[in-house]
């Protein structure tokens, strides 16, 4: 059974590191001649929207996925004209754009910020003045880790964020004065079997993901199944198979949609030592409709991201019960070169641990 | 980071997918072009004695491993003048001869069975004479899951078992009325660290070991410091670097050793999820000289061998907690295809869990 992935990133990685065990086989697509993939299976280098290759990439393949959220949508309606490919293109032309992302949110009556469509300066101005202050103004489209946003604060702010974006679609958003965010991974199969992680408690920092912390400190039962609720209705209306991944803001006691993401997701790779089946596995027994693994988690499990330059691995390996999982990248500012997942029975000493890691990392 | 590994089997297959999370890369040599390994990683196909492929194979590695205990130890001698090469040769040329092995095991104080060395018929007559019935015939190398072994319960198996397996140099053993099977996998680092897994009670069928279970029902503190004294000997004997296997029989209260091989172990599978640090990662994490990891268990595991043929992907993962390896093997008779690991919180829901398993398997 070959499975084509669109994307060789880390992502793409993780995905064969976990379907090889299942006696899986990979082909991965990427433009990257140095695509992380490439180092552990078959990688076709090109566009994704180079027709000739995507014929080759396609024939023999049993299924496609992808672990890239910028994949044309054209591509993979194309490719599944060939083979069944999952996630349904539905949900990357939801994704792909932060208006259509939100719009289809409220469509499902999931609470999201207050957001307005911005083409002029005069929108900008105009949604401004219903929203309020501080605001989020955002692209559109290919916006990931933080690029593509600026936060509007003050009036005087207006017209430099309009400087720096205006001319691409844009969106405005309202700033919602969150508590945490809050992530969940739901998994859905070919036959409709459903499951879903724990939430998980992200902390960002220059819009990277910086750590996650699952299950989130405290988790509510009511938080949970909000967002067990909240994730099933767009699995639901997108006929979605695969990991979908659902970020929200906390705010007294409620969530609130930010974005969602159809792929295995950074805030999952804890689940890799932390659930008894990692969102990895879960995402190729949901696409090849086998049955789905537990997502419990045993005990505690903080992700630590290392971006843009890597420990030495004896420092880490040192610590007790962490794993580190370094992706095969050249070092580069901002670059996600690897995470350490540390595991604990109990929160106490996952946070010590924690602290024991991030009192060694470069900051 | 490259590894060499000698053996492109699913043990290799294996060692590479807990070396890939820790940045490393890997080529195998292995005389068979569909080695495991080679769907995963650079695979160069040859004899292990070619001198022209050994030169290759090394050249830019930089630390070489071995995951099949046949490979020639002159090959592991000429490999160790360039690069690295671990575990010793030495321990190669232990594992590799029975009745080296039995001496080596005697010359440190661990018990093993009665035993003598087979060269004629009248060896045999004079060795059975004081050993006694039943006694085991074997060869003394090349010998593996079974092969090469006759059981001699009575005076005419004698020249039965003489007529199967005279002519290459033989040992007799005594038969030992053992009450269990147990193995403890022992790992030394480059640095003199060393840590050891619980004892596992393994079941063999046709010579070939069928099922482990972790830790060993009613481990007694007693037993376990008896193996780690014992592995702890050979170790330091051999100044070992790696994972050591050494396979005892239990019988009142105290343990004799059977066997050991210098190498990752079947019997050490369920440690991918069933303990802190797989056996995988912490032989790489041995030869590299980085920290080794904690080698404790959570709960239970029990490992089922897939032999000659596989069962549906589907049946198996919808068991509760259950984790399919299948090693890209096509299916033949006595063929280890892959395993199964079974984890639990306590004995009776592991139990349990093997029971519902065994009923599915073919037998």
């Amino acid at each position: 059974m070959i499975v084509g992935v669109l994307g060789g990133g880390q992502l793409g990685r993780m995905l064969a590191l976990a379907g090889y065990p299942l006696g899986l086989q990979f082909r991965f697509l990427d433009p990257a001649p140095d695509a992380p993939a490439g180092q552990l299976a078959e990688l076709m280098v090109g566009a994704y929207d180079n027709a000739a290759l995507l014929e080759q990439f396609v024939c023999g393949v049993d299924v496609v996925t992808y672990e890239f959220e910028n994949v044309p949508v054209a591509t993979v309606q194309m490719l599944g004209r060939h083979v069944p490919i999952y996630p349904p293109p539905k949900a990357l032309e939801v994704a792909q754009d932060r208006l259509t992302e939100k719009q289809f949110f409220q469509g499902l009556g999931i609470p999201t910020p207050p957001f307005a469509p911005v083409d002029t300066f005069i929108d900008l101005t105009a949604a401004i003045a219903v929203i309020g202050l501080p605001a989020v103004l955002k692209t559109r489209r290919f916006g990931y880790d933080g690029k593509g946003q600026v936060i509007v604060r003050t009036a005087e702010d207006v017209a430099e964020a309009w400087a720096k974006l205006g001319g691409a679609g844009l969106i405005v958003e309202g700033f919602i004065p969150f508590e945490r965010e809050l992530s969940i991974l739901a998994v859905r199969s070919r036959s409709g079997a459903t499951v879903f992680y724990p939430l998980v408690e992200n902390s960002h920092r220059d819009g990277i993901l910086r750590r996650s912390i699952a299950p989130a400190l405290g988790l509510q039962h009511s938080l949970q199944e909000q967002a067990e609720t909240y994730s099933a209705s767009i699995l639901c209306e997108l006929d979605y198979v695969g990991v979908l991944a659902v970020e929200f803001f906390e705010t007294g006691g409620t969530l609130i949609a930010n974005e969602m993401a159809p792929r295995v997701h950074n805030s999952g790779h804890w689940s890799i030592e932390g659930a008894v089946t990692s969102q990895f596995e879960n995402h190729l027994r949901a696409v090849l409709d086998l049955p789905l693994g537990s997502p419990a988690v045993e005990g505690y499990a903080a992700m630590v991201n290392l971006i843009g330059t890597a420990p030495e691995p004896a420092m880490v390996l040192a610590l007790p019960d962490a794993h580190l999982h370094l992706y095969g990248k050249e070092p580069r500012p901002n670059r996600k070169l690897g995470h350490i997942t540390l595991c604990a029975a109990d929160r106490p000493t996952l946070d010590a641990r924690l602290a024991q890691l991030q009192s060694s990392l470069p900051s």
